[in-house]
């Protein structure tokens, strides 16, 4: 089984995981499109795609707009539906926002697929958040789903949409349930794509990475290569469909995330400190980061 | 505890539970406003609060409309947040309209009581419906949820924002998960308040009542008394504030209840055919019953 000769289809194409996953798939002789609507701020840049550019079809529009999507979607073997708002923050600060971008547009995306490309098979880019605090270790997809933040609220709702689209109208999908993913093309200019962008950020640059309460935190990675790899083998995989799969890797504490940092690129610097009153309600956010630029 | 000279907000208040909840607040000497946008062929009648028509405050305005909100909700003590749509087949039919009125709208409640009304108390009419399939029974708060349709999906993703608004935000809010709820003021000229109100229908007209499978489903049942009880306990009490509860009642089968209507009515009659294919996939279909009038 492979993608060469089939057509593809990445929304949000143009960031950071679906440019690495744009370049596996030209590798592998697929027709690959990028659709991205460049959204200021949310990681689209064109320099992710640079050796590729002239591999690949670059497509500007935004996934809330049905009628561009109608006639994308319409002769796609595989879409890789990655494109969405990431940043707990920005959920918060703007709710709207993110429901239109991480709910509605999925919804519009499955039902453009119901009608126009009942033949395709979508793999969704959903993401941990939605378990919320952690309940038990290791978590497994039977935890219970408590999304801590409007972000994962959203997210589930489209991961629902996604399942029930394959159920009942026989839209093939598959989600996975992304963590901590980093690797080449991360937006690092901001916290928008997670602290790991950012640490890598205060690390290069020299200032102070700010840690809240112990910093013995824990939270999992995967390296951007594993995450392409895990969203080719479900697209490939029939009996994936209609299912969600975590996407699980290296556990390490946010200190210890810091530290190497630091080490490595041998500037920057570390501080610990107690848990800002209202980011205590917020258990999702471990860290403070400034989000505009 | 009581209601008494207290200012409370009915949303979908001229519909079948949001009017019985208006009758005995009225009655406990409240001061009502019901709100509602009066959808055709949702539920909500001004025959509903004929008795009541000078006790309350009448107005028309849609909870998708924030501007009305604002005012509408600064001096309240409690919102019963009870608008909404709650047609299965409506809303696999309209999607969009189903997310709007049942998603957007509740955020858009809980970001202008965020500003404008953070003493309110909030108790929101969830639904039994994000369950999906029973994996056990009798099924209890902690039960996985597994939305089969769009609406349940929209609805959870609702009571997750109201949950979310109280942990964050100190918006006080309680979840009730309603099942089957009947009574004086239930929409009976359409399926879209659930399958009691046609079966009703149809035994008073002396139409056939038409079942799926062997009829032996078992639901539960609430009166709407009840329902309107539950409700008013849950606002008066600060220690259910943040989390939800289902509200469960006795159990029939579909077949007990359709022969009790017949049998109570004199006429109407029982059919019961096999589950229709497209019908299977959405589990939470029960019976035929056309919406259109």
């Amino acid at each position: 089984m492979s993608f060469a000769g089939k057509n593809v289809l990445i929304t949000g194409g143009v960031g950071f995981i679906g440019s690495n996953l744009a370049r596996r798939l030209v590798r592998e002789g697929a027709n690959v499109t990028l659709l991205d609507s460049m959204l200021d701020e949310y990681g689209a840049n064109l320099f992710n795609i640079k050796d590729i550019k002239d591999d690949v079809v670059l497509n500007f529009s935004d996934m809330r707009d049905e009628h561009s999507l109608r006639y994308l979607v319409r002769d796609k073997d595989y879409i890789f539906n990655l494109a969405g708002q990431v940043s707990h923050q920005d959920s918060m600060r703007e709710p709207f926002m993110d429901m239109e971008v991480n709910t509605r547009a999925q919804l519009t995306l499955l039902e453009t697929c119901r009608y126009y490309a009942p033949q395709t098979i979508i793999v969704f880019s959903s993401t941990r958040q939605i378990y919320g605090h952690p309940q038990y270790l290791p978590v497994d997809e039977n935890h219970p789903l408590a999304p801590p933040d409007v972000n994962g609220i959203n997210k589930l709702a489209a991961e629902h949409y996604h399942q029930l689209y394959t159920k009942v109208y026989g839209v093939r999908t598959v989600s996975l349930r992304l963590t901590n993913t980093y690797g080449p093309g991360q937006l690092i200019k901001n916290a928008r794509q997670g602290f790991i962008g950012w640490f890598v950020n205060r690390a290069v640059t020299g200032e102070t990475i700010q840690l809240f309460g112990t910093g013995e935190q824990l939270r999992d990675f995967n390296y951007v290569d594993d995450v392409v790899e895990a969203m080719c083998l479900a697209a490939l995989h029939e009996d994936a469909y209609g299912d969600v799969f975590n996407l699980s890797g290296e556990r390490a504490s946010l200190k210890t995330v810091a530290e190497t940092l630091i080490r490595l690129s041998g500037k920057g610097n570390l501080q610990i400190v107690p848990f800002p009153e209202e980011r205590k309600k917020l258990t999702s956010e471990i860290f403070t980061a400034p989000v505009r630029r």
